[in-house]
């Protein structure tokens, strides 16, 4: 549930969108999450998507290299390609530098 | 449902957290969120729970400064306390520095 990332600093890529149809979706994103788990660099990830159609995923990456492999992956550039075309109205990513945490555990 | 941010760089909170109790929560959610409206340096926000508890909600600031200043907001804090006690049992908060956006609309 909450990506177990290292000491700051490392890369956060918030992907905010809104999906309006569902129709492969499922399979694709399993997919993608398998995938991303295996390259160099991912250090977590975590999703929430509301009823109202709208997602917040956020993932880590130690370095904008390893960003960048991931983002050009054939694989992931098809499915990116169907998120336009198929699920998603409209996205916005947004590339980050963590600088600084807390966290709590009750 | 998506924040209308700038063109980078501006920073980011990215606050995930899952949430076991809800006595109280949504007013001071709603109070919170008109609360930062007004501070300088907001620039947005964008939150989705699923019905599991976690949520994930990001705000977008202008600088570390306003950020500082938000955080030790007196009414922010005697929130950011009864989440704690009250209605969290987790949460990790990260400060991170937005460098890069990307967006689509269908």
């Amino acid at each position: 549930m909450f990506a177990k990332t290292p000491e700051p600093p490392y890369y956060a890529v918030i992907f905010t969108s809104h999906k309006h149809a569902h129709e492969g979706y499922d399979e694709t994103s399993d997919r993608m999450l398998a995938l991303a788990q295996t390259q160099d660099g991912f250090l977590g990830i975590e999703s929430v998507r509301g009823e109202d159609g709208v997602g917040i995923t956020v993932s880590y990456w130690r370095d904008l290299e390893s960003i960048a492999r991931w983002k050009a992956h054939g694989e992931h550039r098809v499915a990116q390609q169907r998120g336009r075309s198929d699920w998603y109205s409209a996205y916005v990513t947004r590339v980050c530098k963590v600088e600084r945490t807390y966290d709590f555990q009750a």
